[in-house]
């Protein structure tokens, strides 16, 4: 497969005068000089992927393919040697064949002030041209791989983003926050007041942009709904009566850092701090927003025949009957809420059947931000009926929303079942699958 | 030759609880269980670690060769799928049969407050073991790779050390310091007034250490002894008529950070901010001791016969005529000084026959420091006669020293001639080698 | 005079426990006790302060008036020693008797943390009171002579704040800018761009609140309309041409520190922070305000006699002809600019008139902004039609705007003249006034 | 008595040029003109008077009596009205006229960057000719009665000093201990060390320089002896089971601060940032020097007549029969404290005499050290024999040192008792008092 890509880079990357520069200057990079010359040809280089337009980038990331991957017969003779005689020396020659070239040219193009903001940007980009190039794939192996070492949590500080913090700052958490909008600097403002927290993972070469950021509301019992939650009126300056810590939001500010594991560590940490500041709490959820219900439900509905669901399927005639088949369309209804009323039972039902079921090969994929959280060892713990009417929380989940239950001492087992294909759940929710 | 080691580190293993124990938890980390726990197991594990003696840190190395190095059949087979068709899918296979585990083992360690210290100690103590076990080296291999990965030059900080920085850093300035000592802190002081600069690289995960330092004389020549770089008599506050940097020291302060990449980086870092700075500085050049010279000298000296050595024949037998063939007892003759004096022309050559001579298989290897600057770019600028009268100097170089010359424009060639085994250097030093 | 109001301070603090209290708790200040106790007992007698209410807080200023004032007969004799032998000793008396007691008072309050801050506000209310009690007058001089000197410029930082400043302090400035409206963030943020500058002066003790803060343009010309100034399509990244620094609004956000000199230091500092930083720039401007012009010219016209303006009467007859005597209406009226439009000479006329006249005994006081900026040494340079079409700038202005200009060789000589009453002005402002 | 000093003043100030042009300035600054050209003229004439000689200050001084008094018919004039008719006018005038016209030249000096220093300086200089010149005492008042406005406790920021600080910071520590000599930096770092504490107070004008720093001991006792206090091998990182903050040392930075209270308040604070930061301390006390013992009992010895202590006498002939008359020399003996040990009790008794009687006309000041710590509120806890034995501790004291206790609940109390006459101290120490 990669023949064929870099027969299509060769001929590509011949058109490209940028390209074919900034190539040659990666191949000095790897090489002796470029060893001398330290930062300065790393800046050049650098500078040279930075005047490219898209097009050129994309001929660029085909050369990193074609001529930047290892040489399948220097691999082959060094795994044989290694084979016959595993010794230090074979071994080194075996790592030195087999990690791609572009591995260490990356290593030295991030030796330039900057470096590691464009190789983000970089990947960025890379992202963009997987879908049409999969074959690029095999390059983001190596951005991936290098940026989790780099972006170890070992080397990310956390930091609490309030009204203190710089404008330029709050002014990116405002564009970032991907889960309830931010409208405005005033409302940023009431979820940085005392019974509210946010805080940021940064990487020091990037001391300017957060990586992710996550927002908690201190309550003293677990949020049912989001407007509570959001709204100002709520606001109290107590926060000595909180025992729960609602995590209701959380979001990347670097689509560079895709598949980098970043939430996780951040959540488990910001746990970590709050326990130290607040020894009252003792409940750290999340309340969450169920993205991919309305679409599953709504291909379920169309499709007609249940038959791999038949336990659920009453529920799903009744919805049926009442909403049409069309589900998606009901969040523009005005009178949405009114007519999803009656039918609270089955469609929190079928809610912890689309949480809990496992994606079969066919299906749509399990949800994501169940995933993620179950993945992390927290346990589902409820599904709250009307809980956002907002007209997202309509469209995407008919208003649900989940409360995954972050307990300390369970996550370890949580994930290991969760990886073994068993989702934890609280017997309430588990209670109301049809089985 | 690996299996050799594995039984016997399957012995030596088999009698620590405390290794059996931290390898049980190197085991968990890298299982699902320990992507999931995150934080709190790589603690765990590093404690664990910390609380080994020296013996059982031997047990846990030899356990990491023996049980975290790549099983050859699985890379072997991951190689030939690759060889028969490579694609994004065999290459991913066989990055990670080619990678030994020990790797991943490491980045889930750094995870943890406090993982780089403790990672940089682990190999500070691995490289003392090297020498017995030269096995080793491939568990060195991979730490060198990771921290080479994690110490690149675009995660460095420069910072300048006046006498403002606080005393607990210049008391590791004060221990670290390895050409010329210093002798307490108003030595220290001298050393950081208005005409000497001190610059060192930190790492954001060791905000308390520095890595390496390196100490700078702004002077109106090349200087061409110590004592007017280091006395405080020769201080001056005016700097604005120096036109020549004179590096005169550089030391590393991490044993763990051994072949690690940094020295090269950081002067030609301090280049760029002082050519900033002082825009009349012209020359940046080293003040350098010549460390091996004695030992060649005497070497030479006691196998009496000069074969390869044709040319510096007349020259080495003045020598031992005048001093005898134990060279190196001469530095603690009290009239040194005053017996060196008539061998000038004939030290002089031998030294530089010394420095550019390309060492062979059987010899002693190339002066150490000599080939550091040699192979960063720099040139070798002159010899200087009684340039350091210090024991120290006298012993190890006969009071000779060297300014090695870094001109910016010339350093990407003369290193690429290093590397072809061609040794820069003035047409004076060139010249007074016997051909 | 204070004997009556000491009479009312009597009768109203014999209402007031928590007054007596406070009191009490002051006089205790004052008392050796109080010197031994330190900080402790300032920290409760500020305390006792801040709870009281609005009257109370009246009865307190009466009482500091009343019973902390100098005692006229020991004033008296201390005087008349030091008349009959000058010397140490007597003056040292004459010190302490004509010092009022309130003065040590306040200082020891100050020991307190956020004593300052507290200080300050007494100093608001006070300022409230002043004008029902204007007995309190001599309470005032205490606090300003006092204040003056706490927040002597040698006390001051300055702070450039740009879009890195934390959100709170920014929220500080959108409060009180105080002429020219920000209508919310972006507005801020335009203010804050590369052509902008925006500066502050801090107290060491309120780390947290800007005294006083003045924006500037960085342009290429002398602004004669707000517009460009303020509206974003104007903004430029590139400063290298800029020529002129154009100050086009001063706030102050501490009502406390009223007739504290501060916008005359921070204005001078200013020009010698961007002296350095844009050597290219040579003139130093406002664009001002002219707050009182159209009060003055309606009560002019309204009067209907213009016997000491004789000279200006053509001009006066005309405007009164075209836009009637109700001056104050036009600004309402949606074809004002175009009803203005055929009156520039005779307004631009009226308008130089009004700002170098000098104030008689009888007449309105001269327009505050120009009084600040002459006294300061600046000299009006030029009067601009339509520079301020919003609503609160042709209602006081009619549209119309001056450039005060800073020029540092000149501000002495001006100043000087200023107070002898002759203000320096352009030759063409001078030519345009009837004589 | 000024008139003749004026006299003076004219003939000496009528020598200098340097000083002639100083007053010139000094007259401008403050002139109207001086109002307008702000910072910069403070700086011009802040210059000339650092580029004046010794001598030069001292006519500079001199002038300052002579010309920037309170003229005395002014003062008169305004007393009179003021005492005709106290009002806000008349009052205003009084303060206006009495106030001398230095203290508004110094408060325009102030605004120069750096003039707060250069005024410290000033002062440092005016105290050293005070003994010469007393006329200058009432210089020196306005000096200081601003001092104490501007270094207001309020306006001081608290900083521990630990091995963290700068190393220009820790060598002014070094310079300025005045209790006990630090001896080089390895002895200054056992006083930073986890169980003990050195706090300063710095002002925001000065940020490069400590103005009074103190010094403490965390122990499990009241100290009696300064060996344990300040030896290395008594360190403990252990503060848990600390009981007793021992105040062993506090030392002033800042000469041109003399008289303006900082001790008292860096004590009692340090005292409040202690109880905070180890709940366990009970107890707070000084380990003190007796420095004026020796030379008050030396004095009574020599007298040889012991009538206004007769109580006392027989504690003073044994002394006198032991160690002579003349016991300031006992010190440089070699076998000094053998000499001492059967005097433990005569001379526990004579200090306990000498500390707490009230010093009547004639005789020797109380201990200054007593004087400070009891004024403060202290109460006199404990005389310790053999407490200080270095030769500088016998020289003063024969190696007595008090323990002062600082009780928070009777420092008011205790205050006010030393100041009508009355010296607060433990039964044992008075009881050891013959009556």
């Amino acid at each position: 497969m990669f023949e064929s890509v870099q027969k299509r880079a060769a001929v590509i990357a011949g058109g490209g005068l940028k390209v074919r520069r900034l190539v040659v200057g990666c191949r000095k990079l790897l090489s002796e000089r470029g060893e001398a010359a330290g930062v300065s040809l790393a800046k050049i280089t650098l500078d040279l992927y930075r005047n490219l337009d898209k097009k050129d980038q994309a001929r660029f990331f085909a050369t990193l393919l074609a001529e930047f991957s290892p040489d399948p017969a220097r691999v082959l003779a060094a795994s044989k040697a290694y084979a016959a005689q595993p010794s230090a020396s074979t071994l080194a020659q075996l790592s030195l064949a087999a990690e791609p070239p572009r591995q260490e040219l990356l290593r030295r193009l991030n030796r330039a002030p900057g470096g590691t903001a464009t190789i983000l940007r970089m990947r960025e980009r890379l992202l963009e041209l997987i879908d049409e190039q999969p074959g690029l794939d095999a390059v983001d192996w190596d951005f991936r791989h290098l940026l989790s070492s780099w972006f170890n949590p070992g080397f990310l500080q956390i930091v609490r983003v309030d009204w203190h913090a710089p404008a330029y700052l709050l002014e990116q958490i405002i564009v970032h926050e991907a889960v309830h909008e931010i409208r405005g600097w005033s409302d940023l403002r009431r979820r940085l007041e005392a019974d509210r927290r946010c805080f940021a993972f940064f990487h020091p070469a990037l001391p300017d942009e957060p990586l992710i950021f996550v927002e908690v509301a201190l309550l003293d019992r677990m949020a049912d709904a989001v407007l509570p939650v959001l709204d100002a009126q709520f606001s109290s300056s107590d926060t000595s009566q909180a025992t729960t810590a609602v995590f209701y939001s959380i979001s990347n500010c670097q689509p560079g850092l895709r598949g980098v594991s970043l939430g996780n560590f951040l959540i488990k940490n910001v746990v970590d701090v709050l326990s130290g500041e607040f020894p009252r709490l003792k409940v750290f959820c999340t309340l969450s927003p169920v993205p991919g219900f309305v679409a599953w439900l709504g291909a379920l509905l169309k499709k007609g025949t249940f038959e791999e669901l038949k336990t659920a399927a009453p529920a799903l005639n009744t919805v049926a009957a009442r909403l049409g088949v069309n589900i998606a369309k009901i969040a523009s209804d005005p009178d949405c809420v009114a007519r999803l009323a009656p039918l609270k039972e089955p469609l929190m039902q079928l809610c912890a059947v689309y949480l809990l079921r496992r994606p079969d090969a066919g299906e749509l994929a399990q949800d994501p931000v169940a995933r993620f959280h179950l993945n992390n060892g927290a346990s589902l713990e409820r599904i709250n009926w009307l809980a956002d009417t907002s007209r997202k929380g309509l469209r995407e989940s008919l208003g649900l929303m989940v409360n995954y239950l972050y307990e300390p001492r369970a996550i370890e087992s949580n994930h290991e079942k969760f990886v073994r294909g068993e989702f934890v759940a609280a017997r309430r929710v588990r209670g109301s699958v049809p089985s």
